[in-house]
């Protein structure tokens, strides 16, 4: 049933006779503000690279590390996912992909897949990290609380259930807490569970941390590389982010992905843009 | 007299009739154990993208973030840097670059450069991080006790002054911390001062925090992006080493590089291997 989920109807693709050329359509449902999410857009070059990478037999079909750069704005219409395969090894294999649209280029990945059904229950050999700390699902601020104008430019809110911890969004009503930490669950809303491709878009979903400091508007994504470490258990997500150092121009921001069972299944930092237009 | 340092010949380039490839060579002086350091890889395409996206009169020629993945060993002896230019941007620009010896491609970036110059002395708007605690370097644990078989197998640690914090280096005498941290000073045997280009080496220096857990043996990089958020100060650089989460059979690695002006001039995070034989 999984093909029927909003999240893979999004991520789907359709090979070209050029079988390194993907046909994909960015839906307008999985717009954040003016353009498509980039979380989207990294899931979709995961699959493309998953299929390609894997289609090799070498059972390389697991993201380990994605890394991508983000070019232009990418925006609801027809896109074009092309993959290169780099290596294949015996551990683990690596391609680059681009996403076009017309002539512009959108996204830029580099990344290294593997096979994790090895540790889909492997116990870590050290963890130097917890899970964030915060009430229950429903004792936290869902997304449908958020201001109606967000909800309306923002079509993807409609696709997840995004809960924050009650201590981290001062910033909705101009009290930012100063920590610079964000943290919350998230499931898709039609139930679609957890897999490597939801934690590359997973990664992505919270609120800038920047908010959190009292610093306003958009935060768009110059780079975001996503490490994933686990086979995600069914169920929610938790997510936090945080940052080492925040300029006016530019900022650091990771993340971390915990599953239902308790563990550490992604990691990403990424360096955003503040404070300036799009450009 | 930059041009004269051991640095700025390792990492020099001839610029091929073919205006994107430039040749170099990969000189066995900095050599670490069975290949080329990692961090004089990434200094060689970073120089390579600075010279081909800083020619278009952009100003972009110090990288912002440098995203590589490493795909086979690197040996000494004559390479290839090839650049792409994939977007010039008003405050930024990104390009590829990908390293080749022969018919084997070493190592694939992609990195989006801009111009640092308006940070040499900027404050930033928050830091969430503190520069290592350790005492000076001359109380400090010099690479010249380093066994002698490792000090013969790395030429790399001749070019180098680097000075581990003595409380992090317990892993040398079967000792280790188990914290899951190593930190220490570095410079340049020869004087010469730190730049963007020596930052995208410096990430790279010290041990991999697994010994310090342990877990012996190397730790070969899969993928290392840096962010560069200043212009360091001349003088010795202070590095610190963490780690969220070491698997069995793989590590993440986050690098902080702090300048002599006590400011936080770069990031790194890495995904290794770990007690594997190189795949």
């Amino acid at each position: 049933m999984t093909s029927t989920t909003e999240f893979d109807q999004a991520t789907s693709l359709i090979r070209a006779d050029d079988s390194a050329l993907h046909h994909a359509e960015l839906r307008d449902d999985w717009r954040f503000g003016a353009g498509i999410h980039g979380g989207v857009l990294m899931a979709l070059a995961g699959r493309a690279l998953s299929e390609d990478l894997g289609a090799q037999g070498s059972g390389h079909r697991d993201p380990i590390s994605v890394s991508a750069h983000f070019l232009s704005r990418s925006l609801p219409g027809p896109a074009t996912v092309r993959t290169e395969i780099l290596r294949h090894g015996r551990t683990v294999s690596s391609g680059m992909a681009f996403i076009r649209q017309g002539d512009q280029e959108r996204v830029r990945v580099v990344a290294t897949f593997g096979d994790l059904a090895d540790k889909a229950t492997a116990d870590p050999a050290r963890v130097f990290s917890a899970p964030p700390s915060m009430p229950p699902p429903e004792k936290c601020v869902g997304t449908d609380l958020a201001p109606p104008e967000l909800l309306k430019e923002s079509p993807l809110l409609q696709r997840v259930d995004l809960r924050l911890d009650p201590d981290c969004v001062g910033w909705a009503v101009g009290m930012p807490s100063g920590r610079g930490a964000v943290q919350g669950w998230l499931r898709f809303l039609d139930d679609r569970e957890p897999d490597p491709m939801m934690l590359l878009f997973a990664v992505d979903c919270l609120p800038p941390v920047s908010l959190d400091l009292g610093i306003p508007g958009w935060a768009p994504t110059l780079e975001l590389t996503t490490h994933i470490r686990r086979l995600p258990a069914p169920g929610w997500l938790r997510l936090k982010h945080s940052t080492s150092l925040v300029d006016n121009d530019r900022m650091e921001e990771d993340a971390e992905v915990w599953d239902s069972a308790g563990r550490l299944v992604a990691q990403s930092r990424q360096l955003t843009r503040l404070g300036r237009p799009d450009s």
